[in-house]
């Protein structure tokens, strides 16, 4: 059942003792050290947090013997170069989220999330349980790195718009702070996907040169400011139903590891993850309190928005599929696990929720 | 922020200090070997199967110096004295679902589950990020038990019954096998809570010397065979919407441990408790469709009898508060953190999962 295991203390050791030199640890417990460069900005304290619990945990497992130190986006590495950074050995491993890279290969995409793909449990358990990390790291492996699942935002918010979305015809035409993917799917309903670095966001809100823009949930929106100058807030964020983050390894580095250090990354990765995603679900609701306090409208996106954006995503995995093997076979394995997974989903879970909340809203 | 690792790097272990000879352990890293009792049968293969990760993983990242042997109930202790031969040191430590001691205080409730409180998701963050763990340690301290959050098995079902639940009428004189709190809930609203152990059961439901028994979900819950005897299977468990497990250690061995193997133990009890959460993930769905082609038919609570269960739930909280110090601070962190909790999950969550219900619903 432990097919993560299976493949991340079998497969990539037994592959790398044959190309590369014996490692230079002797001891049984060496000391070492290790650079991380992480994708996020300090100011994103969870984010870029998740680094520094992982590494804080090594260290502690290994009575502080193996020492990794993070970095933040271009201290050494720019935020978006961290895979190709960790695949030619300029630094040891990153932090980041895997859907970055896609203008490599769409498939890189399946490390964090996809539009309408799987929710955080479920990516975790697709991930750890299923056949996620086997494929995913079958895929990276061919640019040298070993992928760990790291954290996780859970189910993100779909971005602050200056003017409401009434229907599919707002969409036309409206130019979109959005990334990746989901860019695709913006464009292939009417819209216009903006490539803009956070920090050119809000300026570019305010004068009006983008109309609407997309970046994570309550807690990290709120340092933004985005509610002042694009008020109405959009849920859900479709494309990113539960964005998981990525420890990226550089294999040979991996392979040099003794065993029980693989091991001690595996767990705190595990760990660190955790605390990613208890922490955003500790701090997303003070957030949006103060947001909708300060002036945020929340909507939620037109149905027939929801339907078209659907639509095209599942006309790309159907093209992409048809042209890359590797994608077909991730996409398969996450759209199968998705549709059983919400088969049980909607029994327990949903109702169980749903009460919940009918209970909270009653007083 | 890290309120669980403030809590158990340093208090215990300073209070340990003064009160307990000093470690016979002189090296660094030494080999140890300790017991674990599990509080669940073998045949449960994901809630015994989580210690059995758990011990795994401390010997893959100790280099195998770190050895801890599992054992099934009665094998050395039996399930429900788990908590008692942990605070004696009869055993290091126990997995168990900490509610199973209630009867010594409701308090134990919190570690798990309490009816209609957190989901799986919300216990780890309020556990893990918020006041959880260190209030829950404040309680087991005083029983010479340090506890570890391991395990989740997301919302249960509600259970199987002879004949239907059509109304809140129903329940009165309903003999319905469930334990602890929510027994005092069912009493509370007619019921006539039954406490039989899993094996006896099925026999009972067959003659009707039994009306009604709850279980896990529909992974655990399919291996007992209630469908043939009992086929109306209710859901959602509200008195377990997301019951987690926990590693209880006696305090003294966790003082004499080194410090890096407390931290080895930390990761090892997140990391397996993923493995519980992600395997119940991708169990579940199978199982429930093997269910409903086998003949089981499913059924939500109706409404009447779900209300009143709350309102009998919360009377009891506010009874239990005014004579439990302790329980109103674990209650009020609690449901301040549902109340929170909830309004952010009704926006992004809970309206991304429902559109991707009926996308699944509409093939």
């Amino acid at each position: 059942m432990i097919r993560r295991r299976q493949f991340l203390t079998a497969a990539p050791a037994v592959a790398a003792a044959a190309a590369l030199p014996m490692p230079a640890i002797a001891q049984s417990s060496p000391e070492l050290k290790w650079r991380l460069t992480s994708s996020f900005p300090k100011s994103l304290d969870t984010l870029y947090g998740v680094s520094e619990v992982f590494a804080k945990r090594v260290a502690e497992m290994t009575d502080n013997k193996f020492q990794i130190q993070c970095f933040a986006p271009g201290e050494i590495v720019p935020a978006l170069q961290a895979a190709d950074a960790v695949g030619n050995a300029t630094v040891e491993m990153c932090h980041t989220a895997s859907y970055y890279f896609v203008g490599k290969d769409p498939c890189f995409a399946f490390g964090t999330a996809i539009p309408f793909g799987l929710n955080a449990r479920q990516q975790n358990s697709w991930f750890n349980n299923g056949d996620g990390s086997t494929l995913f790291n079958e895929f990276t492996d061919k640019y040298n790195i070993v992928s760990l699942m790291c954290g996780n935002t859970g189910a993100q918010m779909g971005g602050w718009f200056r003017k409401e979305i009434k229907s599919l015809e707002d969409m036309k035409g409206l130019k979109f702070r959005i990334g990746g993917f989901a860019g695709r799917v913006i464009q292939r309903v009417g819209g216009v996907p903006q490539q803009i670095a956070g920090g050119d966001i809000y300026p570019a809100l305010e004068k009006g040169t983008i109309d609407g823009a997309e970046w994570v949930g309550p807690y990290d929106d709120e340092k933004l400011g985005f509610a002042k100058v694009a008020p109405f807030y959009y849920y859900p964020g479709w494309w990113e139903g539960g964005a998981a983050l990525c420890c990226m390894i550089n294999k040979g580095k991996w392979a040099e590891l003794p065993k029980h250090y693989r091991a001690i990354m595996q767990s705190a990765a595990q760990d660190a993850g955790n605390w990613c995603m208890g922490r955003y679900d500790q701090q997303n609701p003070a957030a949006l309190k103060r947001l909708v306090a300060g002036g945020a409208q929340l909507r939620p996106f037109p149905q027939d928005v929801m339907d078209a954006c659907w639509k095209a995503a599942h006309e790309i995995y159907a093209e992409e599929s048809a042209r890359n093997p590797m994608f077909k076979r991730l996409w398969e394995s996450h759209s199968a696990f998705r549709a059983d997974s919400y088969l049980w989903w909607q029994v327990a879970e949903q109702t169980y929720d749903t009460f919940q909340m009918r209970q909270r809203a009653k007083g």
